[in-house]
């Protein structure tokens, strides 16, 4: 198998993203380019790379927290609509990228993509929207 | 409420889509632009704009067949990997782009998307397609 840092938690994945919160299903990490703010990605503990090798439990428990993870994002950021992606061609680990979009803001009406600026925070912004995330994702799973 | 055209099924629906099949939580379209051999579209019956408004029922039954469709394009069409989407800033009814994506074809290893020309197909065609995806769905929900 080709190596997957989904699965490794190495360097390329800390460049890329913050660990939130391990769930039953996924890890939540914060996207380390906030040009969308609040942008996360979900991923599958499992190395699994099509929604139709998990069973049917999996596959709801997954959406459930992803689902879980985006009304955390339009609790604390009010987005004018969340964007939802599973692309994943050369890194085929499933995860899903929940993206706000903010009404008027950058790429809203369009997809969202990569093509900008990558627009990175201090340390100290990570943690508080790492922490942030974390504290209402607990909260609506109670 | 503004005006959906997944509510309404007008003809700007029909413009950019043809039925496949209703199913319990959703109905499945063929996208007309064909330019990703199987693309289709899986809008939720109802309209609701963002997952966490469903119930646990409704979310996982609307993501088991977003699942059944990629599995009938996948038993199909042997894609190197699918995609799959929720935008809608602009059109915000639930929906799912699921694009399967061929090795080293076009777009491969990037997002899709739509700035390149679309590759319409004839009647015929999108008759044949429509019947091959629908059988192959009723042939995994059996």
């Amino acid at each position: 198998m080709d190596t997957c840092f989904y699965c490794e938690k190495n360097e390329k994945l800390d460049s890329l993203m913050i660990p939130i919160v391990e769930l039953e299903y996924s890890n939540v990490y914060l996207n380390r380019d906030q040009k969308h703010k609040g942008r996360c990605i979900v991923a599958l503990k499992q190395h699994k790379t099509e929604y139709f090798q998990l069973d049917s439990t999996q596959n709801a428990g997954f959406f459930a927290e992803v689902t879980t993870v985006a009304k955390a994002l339009q609790n604390l950021f009010n987005p004018g609509k969340i964007n939802y992606a599973t692309f994943g061609d050369l890194v085929p680990h499933l995860h899903v990228h929940v993206v706000p979009k903010y009404v008027d803001g950058l790429q809203w009406g369009a997809p969202f993509d990569d093509s900008v600026p990558k627009q990175l925070c201090s340390e100290a912004e990570y943690q508080r929207l790492v922490q942030q995330i974390e504290k209402e994702i607990e909260n609506l799973r109670q």
